[in-house]
């Protein structure tokens, strides 16, 4: 998928919602306990309740892999479901990996080979030769750390030389890696004020919002500095919406929820006339 | 294991060598690959040859997850393998993991709970809460990245504020977030001459240095400026090891390199008159 046919979908659901499905086995309700993989039962459900309101889904990778290998099972069938009955849908590996040449590969092997992933976030304290493995497969993204959602990211992502911030020192060397239909950036919403800036560096890149929700950013302020003539946007929101609700209704509601935040971004999308 | 109890088997086997398990399946010999699991399979012949000239193995976890969930299981035999017939060996998961609190949470499950791993290398750019998770477990570690032995290290990590560069400051900033027996450091052999500065800012900590062998690195350099009073070193060899010889005397040429470098790492800690 390029930039384009992502704003398309975007424009077509009236929605710049990426739903993360951090999965994670405790809280999922007990009555889908007795199923065969309750992990995927659970992402199923919740995925034939809220597709008509997202353009993309997140599995956060660390929630499959601390089951093991079944847990990679669940993993590999989540995004196979998605792939085969929603294959407008956008399907990003929130795993933040990163390593040398040789072995990034691999990582962009298991993600955007062996399973449908169309993008994967990956970490950028190693340069570039950890990236580029990633760029190298056609309509498949890198989406790349910048600026995270975290209390951390205080404590090495503004290391600033000469005045350029290291997410801002980010920002500027990856955009000559890939181009605004195979990068994207993440920014969390919890710094939401920062987008300003953050813009001027990447006007055209789509930046991936985590933070909104559980972690309090506003979607609002996110709209306001983040949107571009493009939407520019994907913000995710996870436990929000798929643990809104624990009993046998979980689906429905993870539904409305996803629902009310298809509704607000899509006043977003009409003030600013993109629909 | 803390730090006292891996000095001693350093001692005893007069040796600081990490054989990384960079298991890549299409350089695994042909005729395993009728065994049942041939990654597997050859990892156990490799550590059954190696074992006596090492102190530690590094799985590097993205060569099995590149092969799915039976990646996974082959990854699961091995680390159970070691634990169960090699008890002292202190084994790292190569996973360059990091994320928000309740993510890394997961992920420090997946490799320090559910599998009898010693050790996870994180990276830092996400910050403390990223990387506190994997130090709440007794006797298990972090190794962190700080210089790596990449091209792509130039990108970000000498990134200097006001003097300090980044991988300085990854090296001040987290002494506070654990101690020499659950923190030690990624510090490429390729950047060798550096570790005469490092070693001003870390002491006391363990090193991991990849790099020596096919990276270019020399273990001569290393052994110069990173040794302590209590080694502070393990060095990482793979492919130079691990896939030395494709016939079936595979093993047994595994087994020759790993004596070879044992015998030079005995020869650098006498010299040290640490045996």
């Amino acid at each position: 998928m390029n930039q384009e046919e992502l704003y398309k979908n975007i424009v077509k659901k009236k929605s710049f919602l990426c739903i993360g499905l951090d999965t994670e086995t405790d809280k999922i309700p007990s009555f889908l306990g007795k199923s065969k993989d309750p992990q995927f039962e659970f992402n199923k459900q919740i995925i034939d309740a809220t597709h008509k309101y997202c353009v993309a889904y997140k599995p956060n990778v660390a929630f499959y892999e601390c089951a093991g290998a079944k847990g990679w099972e669940s993993l590999e069938s989540t995004v196979r479901y998605i792939k085969e009955n929603y294959p407008d849908i956008f399907i990003i590996a929130d795993a933040k990996r990163g390593d040398i040449g040789n072995t990034s590969k691999m990582y962009a092997r298991a993600f955007l080979e062996n399973m449908p992933f169309d993008a994967v976030t990956v970490a950028p304290y190693m340069g570039e030769d950890s990236v580029t493995p990633f760029l190298t497969y056609k309509d498949k993204w890198v989406v790349l750390l910048a600026l995270t959602s975290n209390k951390g990211a205080d404590d090495f992502q503004y290391h600033s030389d000469d005045g350029i911030r290291l997410f801002e020192r980010v920002l500027n060397v990856s955009q000559r890696w890939g181009s605004i239909d195979n990068l994207m950036f993440v920014v969390g919403a919890t710094r939401a004020s920062m987008l300003k800036d953050i813009r001027k560096l990447v006007p055209n890149h789509f930046l991936l919002v985590p933070g909104v929700g559980a972690q309090g950013g506003s979607l609002e302020e996110v709209a306001k500095y983040g949107l571009t003539d493009k939407c520019g946007l994907l913000v995710n929101s996870s436990r929000g919406i798929i643990f809104a609700d624990s009993t046998q209704n979980f689906d429905k509601v993870a539904g409305e929820k996803a629902c009310e935040t298809q509704l607000e971004m899509a006043k977003h999308l009409a003030d600013r006339k993109l629909i």
